[in-house]
């Protein structure tokens, strides 16, 4: 691969000022940002990230692979370019068995993400996110500084690769984002911060509004939610959050965010996904279709959310199914991947058999419901629900 | 992109020489070759092909997108690149409205097809096989030589860019493959031929027994089905066309061969996926999952079958299980892709949860039926059935 | 047979001298009610029911039926027949073009509802009650007096006819039913009150909690919910009705009660199962199996309910269930109909298929989703929802 | 209601002399027989049979609930009245643990049931029909003398009886219903013959086309299936038995004759509905709605049988739509009990909401595929099967 050589060029340069749209908050305050999709699942099933320890050194071990899954992404539609650090913090690579740490560092890893997601940010006009995700020295019951430390060698790294702007996600406790947004702020660098919860709100039972109004107090411009429930629920949540700002008098000046599933789990409880049984090996009919898409889209614009992205299970197609929708909300703006797909399956025009031809309507998709092809299933499953929490013994690392 | 400036030095260099293992048949002879997965509709999922026409245009527009596909697969341990051919005659780049042919004609397609797919072979061991499919001549009711026209266009790519051997493929009528494998088999190379229909047999009502016989006397060493159904299904019209073989004494001068849908399809009536009204757009429900893949490369082992892949809605990961479950009859050759996985899900002892934990074990996910997360929707649908056939006006292109 | 003539001597006889149990208040402060279940929906699926005006003029037209239905729920262990007075008033016989009027008045469907009743009830150690429902005058925004009108005319053959105690139920407006209960208390007997709401409240936005609270405070010793909702929602409902009685310090004087329909609604809205498509002539995927039904009575008492009965859709086998369940805390009494049920499915052990046998045992049936031999049927319906109440155009009669 | 003393009287009286319309053949040769349904499961669910044993002791236990149930049906438009003699020899009565011989004799309990059918057969203008079944003694492989024997006492009953014809139905082996038609010809009565299979064909492989014609040739007039299965896979039986029929020149001399479950089953295998989870406690999902029925009756019809009944899960509202079906080839003719039902949802004219209102129409119920209400259930099954048979020691008794 040579695409590499040509990164280390790129390091010297300052991609940021070639932005014409200008920084998150600006281009939010134009209008609408598009988020980016799953990288961990779908680099999963492309064989680069093992389910289980879920960790990213494919970074630097696959970068080619890494990189054309942005590109897609970017093609979709997507004006973020979220570096893949998930689960990149130091004690994360070394954790139950995972032996990722003897070959690679949390440093190593966040700057081959950066490198790569700047790489290809560079090909359109997309922004590059830095991203913290909880830890298991806070589940292990760690004190602040400790957690912070962690955080703070990704944070460095952000601001050696010059990421856009930060990205607290995937939070279960409402006390380890803030104590994430407060070390992440010290960067200079806008925050934005979601927490995995759905309207049950988080771990210790703190409301989505709650969280909302603690995370805007702790200084992040960006609030909302993303990961372990589907659009629906994760939604539910997100307008629950924005009733918490309003309520707190914060929403005037912080902006809506949302990054769900790909998956539907309207049986999921209250730690999401996770707890289903499916998780993370048999989550296939759960997969959302182009069409879930449209609908998410359009009621999270609807109730105001201005950065509208995905997590796990959003593969291209989806983001760009999201981008179609919010095409006049975009101010036009047609994603280069839409070349390949006529809106609302208008391209079935050109299939050779009549009967579906005559599928290539708005209509027809919008209304079918699908069929699982699955006899033996049911439509919901009961969720595992151990319900322990941080501090629990089962939970230690 | 400096990639495709590498594959020009490499197309001067006869890559067939470097095979260890010998071509197609010594493979099948040692014991068992795995098949790919399916481009098109992944593609499509990527953003690099368009659903209705379904033509393969990306291999001249984007081959990086191409090229990485492959490797996934390679990865999974496929023994086989197909290259990217499917419906690239000249005859259906310009069909029904289809504009490809205004700038690319079926030579340059299948030229870059076969260049990318030889790249991504010999990054590791794998054959390079070229593809024909029906063509609209042929519905048209176009005459033999008109027909075989067309896939001569093809054919000639085929030899001078030096595939390993040819696979005809995605046939619903009997006489048009019989067509096929005869001009393919002018090329010398060795002829695979699989045809799409199930344990109904073809649209002319040719059961897959009889269809298999014809497939053989034509001349063709590898026969089987691919595409249209789910491997349960398919595997039954396979076993058929076994039966049949043995009936005209033919069975052990011919290997069995299958490419199935990743979907599930027990609702499918005699014309496969296409007449379900969630095709194209709405499958997400059928998905296989890992461990459907493992029952299905089980059971297509144990009917005899000794090429085993997959079509439509096989991602990376499913060649990796099919690849997976027979570990020990490919003499213990363990996948690239399968050091980001662990058996059964044994990467889960790993996680941070327990009860996810509790997961990480065979019996757990082959007795899992994965709920839909669709309260909604049905576990079968009606196919529509127009019933019309080769010659039909509405078929007409 | 000697039924039907001495009826004719029974109705000159005072029945309830010979309650050995006492009356209601007496059989409640002792531990435990069975009610009855069905007769409505029971009887349309006999013949004898027309479905849609859904008036109960059988119990003059054919007594016989009336009465053998009465006999099952009291063979099933029911402590009480409840006279099949449902929709019997005036203003309901002749509504929507019903021309029930021409033939019967109130006053006779009433009486004769009772008769039978007591005719069953005294085969047994059962009790009369005699039903108040939700009638036409109120939805057309009729006057209190004339509201209570109705009500008198069949209180009237109540008193005559010597039942046991009053139900008011089928009431979907708090309003309503207080009206009703202040009339029904003026015959001097116990009244019991339940509401045909959910979780959700009365057509008012009224909480099931205030709702409990007025009706207590109306004067009725026992309150709760019945019809338009499974046990699961009904029971989520009366729980609401519990804190509300505990809050409003009304508990320690109030028995709960609850009539759940013997139909499976997770999917019905604040209306219940008449807004659900199937309603009412494609319920049957829907009923409850008589392991639904112990489920139900175990968490009924657990909660307090000490009133437990069915609506719509319960057979006798259901109340049997019921019976069988609460066999403990009904002092060991074993229902008539159970000599032809061993407990738990405990008579397979007699059948002829030894896989049949293997069937005999509470773990099994309390484990099993049962399948719904339907591949073209969802889990769950969207309800119809015009959202319109009391005095709308579309509603008045 | 004099019923009851009548009946003394009417054992007296042969009351064949007064059908106005001629025994079973003459009424079949005029077009068109509507059978009764399930009195097996309905009065398992009403208390009166034990499910296990599955024995009809009830006709002399409680006659009055046995006669309501056929008075039901008779209003439902049966044409038939089946005495309740099911599994009523005297191997049966005293079967694994089944003590009822220690009370009943096979020829009270059929004596009983037959005077029953024929009181209520007298209130309207039916036929009263006996039964054979499948007898232990043939499944512990007892020689033919011993198993006539067991038939032949209750024959003597149907005789002294004097019911109008003979059934021998519920039979899964061709071998013993030759030996039953055999037995049953002796007394002079037509015999109709029902075997308990599907298209699979019988217990031992004989095809449901040889069991037709081995039934017509021994000397049954009327011949089907009944049964095991529901409408769909028993009536793919019955047009196999008529393919057989028809190829042995047997036809034209020998009517058609279905009774299935009122049960779906598409997931039965061979052995039918016993085999399933779900018997015979949790089929309530199951359950055929009357526009499942419509259908039935018209497939019937049209299929050319012209005895349609039902069988274990018909209830009376079943029959009777079969009945409202075919209202036109029964000569105009309305069973009581639909003065209590307008046809396809005609008298929700009558319902107070609009909405319901809205559901008053032929294509809405025709159309609806109803939700299961479980979002837990799976549409289909895996049926046991253990795969033994007549004279294993699994199944001797």
């Amino acid at each position: 691969m040579l695409d590499a050589n040509s990164s280390y060029l790129i390091v010297q340069f300052d991609w940021s000022l070639l932005h014409w749209n200008g920084g998150i908050l600006e281009r939010l305050a134009e209008g609408l940002v598009i988020g980016d999709g799953g990288l961990l699942f779908a680099l999963e099933k492309r064989g680069y990230v093992k389910a289980g320890p879920f960790t990213p050194e494919c970074t630097v071990e696959n970068p080619e692979a890494v990189k054309q899954l942005h590109r897609e992404f970017l093609r979709a539609g997507a004006d973020v370019m979220q570096a893949f650090t998930f689960y990149a913090s130091d004690d994360k690579l070394k954790n139950r068995g995972n032996k990722v740490s003897d070959q690679h560092t949390c440093a190593g890893v966040n700057a081959a993400g950066c490198r790569i997601a700047r790489e290809v940010a560079s090909e359109g006009d997309a922004l590059v996110a830095g991203g913290l995700s909880q830890c298991p020295t806070y589940l292990n019951g760690g004190a602040k500084a400790a957690v912070q430390a962690e955080f703070k060698i990704q944070l460095d790294e952000f601001v050696k690769n010059k990421v856009d702007f930060l990205i607290c996600e995937y939070f279960e406790h409402i006390e380890e984002i803030e104590w994430a947004i407060e070390e992440a702020l010290k960067t200079g660098k806008v925050v934005a911060a979601t927490m995995c919860i759905g309207p049950e709100g988080d771990l210790h039972n703190v409301t989505p509004g709650e969280c909302a109004a603690r995370m805007a107090k702790a200084g992040a411009k960006i609030v909302g939610a993303n990961c372990h429930f589907d659009p629906t629920k994760l939604l539910d949540c997100v307008e629950l959050m924005k009733e918490g700002l309003v309520k707190a008098n914060l929403y005037k000046d912080t902006y809506l965010m949302i990054q769900p599933l790909g998956y539907h789990t309207p049986d999921a409880g209250k730690q999401g996904f996770i707890d289903l049984p499916e998780f993370p090996f048999a989550l296939e009919p759960r997969i959302l279709s182009r069409w879930d898409m449209h609908a998410y889209a359009r009621r999270a614009y609807n109730i105001g959310v201005r950065y509208i992205g995905g997590c796990c299970g959003f593969e291209p197609y989806h983001v760009r199914a999201v981008s179609e929708e919010l095409t006049a909300e975009r101010g036009g703006r047609i994603a280069e991947g839409s070349e390949k797909h006529d809106m609302w399956g208008a391209g079935l025009k050109m299939h050779t058999k009549p009967w579906v031809r005559a599928r290539a309507n708005k209509e027809y998709w919008e209304n079918l419901n699908p069929a699982s092809g699955r006899p033996h299933s049911a439509s919901q499953s009961k969720p595992d629900n151990w319900g322990v929490t941080k501090g629990d013994d089962s939970l230690k690392q």
